[in-house]
């Protein structure tokens, strides 16, 4: 059986997308929690993933590694990993390509942190053009293969990418067009998303350097964690 | 006939990957060289790719971004692409996926720039963990597959992925261990990687923010462009 290696909920949005996507395909799979070390996690994390980060995927004696290149393994392993149509295809590995190298003002300024609610204090113009591209790529998405997922009617690995920004728009308030807000919000009701986020909020170690950089970007509204915040 | 639109040879680093790519298998296809502008390269990239950036690869109507787009893109209409072991295969996806979202500082601190030599003047630890992480990945796979390339006996996507470090290696005196270095050799060696150096030495034009970058790493030895510099 597979085992997915993650570091925690709250904040390893890199972990949610083949998590989401195994959960949304009904693939199964042990988690495997290995939390953030103080200071640096190489020597921890080295022990089951080669480039020392969450995620990675065991399959008995392989280890895959990086979110991208276990989506890939899955493909040529499960069906619906991405959309049937080649066109439609095509366009999904794009834009999660783009994702995967790219958002990089996105990523460092509304870093994920699923159980706070913040108000942006600023909103800069690089920023702004992240969230204008993200919004453009989600409308074309849905327009062209005709929804309420991404790449067609089903959830498949882009939308896996995609995941993470749906909690970074909920916890920042990002404003979007109607239809990626709706988009958003589909993503955000799914089970097993539901479910990541319940975990998250019942997580009760803190990140420092994570939580001092969500609450930089403006003003902490809501702290919706449930438990007792434990320093590590 | 395929049409890939590129920026330049001296500095793009991720144009290098599917246009080396579609030499070493041989596809044949079209270059469209659209040098970058003064001051934001949006609305003039924003003509043919949907991120303002390149590479793009037309197919007809079809338009597909992202360098690891464009390489799976290509790997459903070509043979080669990827290598033919399921194992040499997650194992280059994987690594191609870490270098498309990782090595930042790498990146950063040494851009890409064939024409010039420098001698680094520093080498912070987080630069040595990149470098570091990229001879483990390349010995890795040399030994595990065999060699000579990274993932086998032929030139694959994965060896596209890590050109540019051959490029950077040499610009910059890298220090790599012995096999690595032999590949990067055996990279800079290969028909289209000259190629494309000689090509990048005959351009003209200069791009003031990636030149003072590569400048402020070390010392110049050397600049090896042949033409006399036009700012643009
Ligand atoms: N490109 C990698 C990135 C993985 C990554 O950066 N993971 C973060 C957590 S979400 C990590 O493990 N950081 C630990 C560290 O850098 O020490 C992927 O897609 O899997
Ligand atoms: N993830 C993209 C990155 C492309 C990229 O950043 N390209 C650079 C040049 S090498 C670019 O077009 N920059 C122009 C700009 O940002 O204005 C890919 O792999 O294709």
């Amino acid at each position: 059986m597979y085992q997915l290696y993650i570091a925690n909920k709250n904040y390893s949005s890199w972990s949610l997308r083949p998590w989401v996507l195994l959960r949304e395909l009904g693939i199964g799979f042990k988690e495997q929690i290995v939390p953030f070390s103080e200071g640096s996690n190489w020597d921890a994390f080295r022990g089951f993933s080669p480039t020392g980060k969450v995620p990675a995927l065991t399959d008995g004696d392989i280890t895959v590694w990086d979110s991208l290149g276990i989506v890939e393994y899955l493909a040529e392993r499960h069906d619906g990993v991405w959309p049937g149509n080649p066109q439609a295809r095509a366009w999904a590995r794009c834009a999660a390509a783009e994702m995967h190298s790219g958002f990089g003002v996105l990523r460092e300024r509304c870093t994920m942190n699923c159980g706070i609610r913040v108000q942006l204090e600023e909103m800069p113009a690089a920023l702004k053009q992240d969230i204008d591209r993200i919004d453009e790529l989600w409308q074309q998405g849905l327009e062209r293969f005709g929804g309420p997922f991404l790449a067609g009617a089903r959830f498949t690995a882009v939308d896996a990418f995609f995941a993470p920004v749906a909690f970074r728009a909920q916890t920042y308030g990002l404003k979007l067009s109607t239809a990626a807000q709706e988009y958003a919000t589909r993503l955000l009701n799914l089970a097993s998303m539901q479910q990541w986020h319940a975990d998250a909020l019942a997580e009760s170690w803190r990140e420092p350097g994570h939580e001092a950089e969500a609450k930089a970007a403006g003003i902490l509204l809501q702290d919706l964690r449930t438990t007792i915040a434990v320093k590590k």
